[in-house]
C-alpha cells in the first residue's frame, strides 16, 4: 500500500527542487473540492451515509493502474495512528483539521509519491489535491483533473449548471478549485516588503498565509500565495491569475536578493554561514529557530554562497524536522527537549551527509 | 636576534599549554623592577643617562648564552615599527605605555621563546619579567631571579636595606615584585560569583582584572590576578600568598563547571558546540565576540565536550586575533571591517586545521 511508504520516508514529490522556479517557488497545489449527488454534506453525514460514501469511492478509484495513480487506495483514518496522520499533515497531504478525526467513515488516498492526495469526508466528500515541486501550476491542474475526471466515471458529482460544483462551505462554489503556491521570501522579508506584496496580491483575488495554511504564521519566512475566488472565473482563469502574480513576486525576490548582495555582500554571507555553523552544530534546537536558519541556508544555496549543500535534501529537512517526523525517526514519543536534541541531530545528519 | 622570530610568529612559551593547572590558568607572569643607582627615575631621565643607561644594560646583558638567556638582546624602541611594538604588548611581553614611545633611549630585549622579557626605561630603568604557562609561579620567580642575579653582577641596583629596591613608584617598593596569574574563570562568571571572588582575593592582598591589565575589561571571561603589596613581604610569602588563593580559585571554578555540567548538561553542550559552530563558520567577527565564543569552546574542550581541538592552538588564538597580529599576517593595514574579516579567516583555519 503507497501510504505505508509515505509514511516511513521523509521524501514526497513536491520535495524534489525539479520544478521551474525552485529556488523560490517550493511547491504548487491544485486542490478540487467535488461532492456526490444525492448525499448530505460531511458535517450532515450519520454512519450509514458514510459507510457508503467510503465504499462508492473505494469502488471508483482506479486498481492496478500506473502513472498518477499509482498506490493510490483508500485508508480509513481510524487505520492510522494520530501520529501516521500528523506525519501526513506535515507533509502537506491532507488537513490537521483531518488529522485530527479517528473516523473510519472518513478517509484518505494517497498515490506512490505523494503527489495526488485524495481526503474523503473532510469538509467536503472529495477534496483532489495535486502537489508538485517548483511552480508548476498548469501540470498540478492537469493532474487534479485527470484524477477528477477518473473518479466522475463512476461518481455522480453535485453539480448545478449556473453555480458550478456545489461545495460544503459557499466559499468554494464554482469551480471548487483552490490553488497555492508556497514560496520562499527572505529578501522580500528583511526588507519589510512583504506588507506591501500581501496588499498587492489582495487586489488580485489572492491571499498570503503562513507555512501551514489559514491562521498559521509565516516561520522561516515561508509563504502560500493561493487564490479566494472559486465563483465567476474559470479554472485556467485562476491558474493564469496566480502564475501572473507569483511570477511577479519571484522577480522582485530575485531583484531584492540582489539588491543586498551588492549593498552587503559580508553581512549578509555573515549571516548565511552563521546560520550553517548553528545549524550543523547545536546540540539542540526549536523547529522555529531552525526553520529560520535554514530559509537563510537556503537563500545561500540560491546566492551561491553555500555550495554543498542539495536543495532537495534542504527540503525535506523542513518535513523532517517537525515533531511526528522527529518521533517517527525515533520509534518513540518523545517531550519536547528529547526533541529538541532529535532535531539537531538530524539537522546536522542530512546536512553534513555524516551520521553521528 | 630572538625578537625578530618572536614578531613574525604568535607562538610564544606561555601559549604551550604545558604548566600544571593549564586548564583553567593560562599563564604565571613574575616582574621584578629595579633601578640603577646614581641615575635618576626614567621620568626625570635626560638623553644622556637615557643613552648611558641603554649602553650599561646592553653590555650586562650576556652575549651567547644558553637557556633562558638565548637571544636575550636588547633592542631600542626607536628600532621597532609602531605595529611590532603593538604585537609585543598583544603578546603581554611589554606594557602599553611602552609601546606607545619610539624612543632610542627606552628598550625591550626578548628572549629566544619569550618566557623573558625586559623593558628599560619605562617606569623604571628595568622591569624583567618571566611569562610561563600554566601556575608556575615559583618557577617563574626561580627564572626572574636567575636574569636578576645575572644583571646585578655588572650593575649597581638602587637598594636600600631597610625599605629594599627602590622604585619609581611607591607602590612597588620592597620586593619590587608583581606576580600575576591569567586565569579562565567561565562557570565562576556564569554563575555571577566573580564579584564574591573579588572581594575574598582583596582580603589576601590580592587584585582581580581584566586580560591587559589594570583598567581593561575582563572579556572573554579572562581574569588576571595578582598581588598588591610590595613592601613587608617576602617574595617568598608574596609567591605562597598567590599561589593558595589561585588555587582555591581554580578548585571553585572546577566545582562549578561540574556543577553546570550536571544541571544543565544539554544547555551547557549546546552553548559550547554553537560558539565552536559560529566561530568555524562566521565570515567577519569582531575581537569581543571573538574571545567569548573562544571562551565557551575551551570550556567545552575542558570538558570533555570538543575533543578535536588542541589547547595550544586555542591560547595562540587568542593573541593572533588581536589587531596587530591579524595586521602582521595579512602584510598589511587593515580598517576594522578588513580585520573582522581577517580575524574570521584565521579562526576558521586555526581550528579546523584547513585553509581557506
Amino acid at each position: 500500500m503507497g501510504i505505508t511508504d509515505i509514511l516511513n520516508r521523509t521524501y514526497v514529490s513536491w520535495m524534489d527542487a525539479a520544478g521551474p522556479e525552485s529556488d523560490i517557488v517550493i511547491s504548487t497545489r491544485v486542490r478540487l473540492a467535488r461532492n456526490l449527488n444525492q448525499l448530505p454534506f460531511p458535517h450532515l453525514t450519520d454512519e450509514a451515509t458514510g459507510k457508503q460514501l467510503m465504499q462508492k469511492i473505494r469502488a471508483a478509484l482506479p486498481e492496478n493502474e500506473e502513472g498518477i495513480f499509482r498506490g493510490l487506495e483508500l485508508v480509513s483514518l481510524s487505520q492510522l495512528s494520530p501520529l501516521d496522520r500528523t506525519i501526513l499533515v506535515e507533509k502537506h497531504l491532507i488537513s490537521p483539521e483531518h488529522a485530527e478525526s479517528n473516523s473510519p467513515y472518513r478517509g484518505v488516498a494517497v498515490n506512490y509519491d505523494g503527489s495526488v492526495a485524495i481526503m474523503v469526508n473532510e469538509e467536503d466528500h472529495l477534496r483532489i489535491q495535486c502537489l508538485l515541486s517548483g511552480l508548476q501550476v498548469n501540470q498540478a491542474y492537469k493532474y487534479a483533473q485527470t484524477v477528477d475526471d477518473k473518479l466522475e466515471e463512476s461518481l455522480d458529482y453535485a453539480f448545478d449548471s449556473r453555480r458550478g460544483y456545489l461545495t460544503a462551505c459557499p466559499t468554494n462554489v464554482g469551480t471548487g478549485m483552490r490553488t497555492s503556491v508556497m514560496l520562499h521570501l527572505p529578501a522580500t522579508a528583511m526588507t519589510n516588503q512583504i506588507n506591501s506584496l500581501i496588499q498587492n496580491v489582495t487586489q488580485f483575488g489572492l491571499t498570503v498565509r503562513g507555512m501551514y495554511g489559514e491562521g498559521t504564521e509565516a516561520t522561516g519566512r515561508f509563504y502560500q500565495v493561493s487564490n479566494q475566488v472559486t465563483l465567476g472565473q474559470t479554472e485556467e482563469d485562476i491558474i493564469n491569475n496566480l502564475w501572473t502574480v507569483v511570477i511577479q513576486i519571484v522577480e522582485q525576490e530575485r531583484y531584492l536578493r540582489n539588491g543586498l548582495l551588492k549593498e552587503m555582500k559580508f553581512q549578509l554571507e555573515d549571516r548565511i554561514l552563521r546560520s550553517y555553523g548553528l545549524l550543523t552544530n547545536a546540540r539542540m534546537i526549536t523547529s522555529n529557530e531552525a526553520l529560520g536558519l535554514l530559509s537563510d541556508v537556503r537563500m545561500g544555496m540560491d546566492l551561491g554562497i553555500i555550495t554543498w549543500v542539495n536543495r532537495q535534501v534542504l527540503n525535506e529537512l523542513i518535513v523532517a524536522i517537525k515533531p511526528a517526523h522527529l518521533q517517527k525517526a525515533a520509534g518513540k514519543e518523545m517531550d519536547p527537549v528529547e526533541r529538541d536534541l532529535k532535531r539537531a541531530e538530524i539537522i546536522k545528519e542530512k546536512l553534513t551527509g555524516k551520521k553521528q
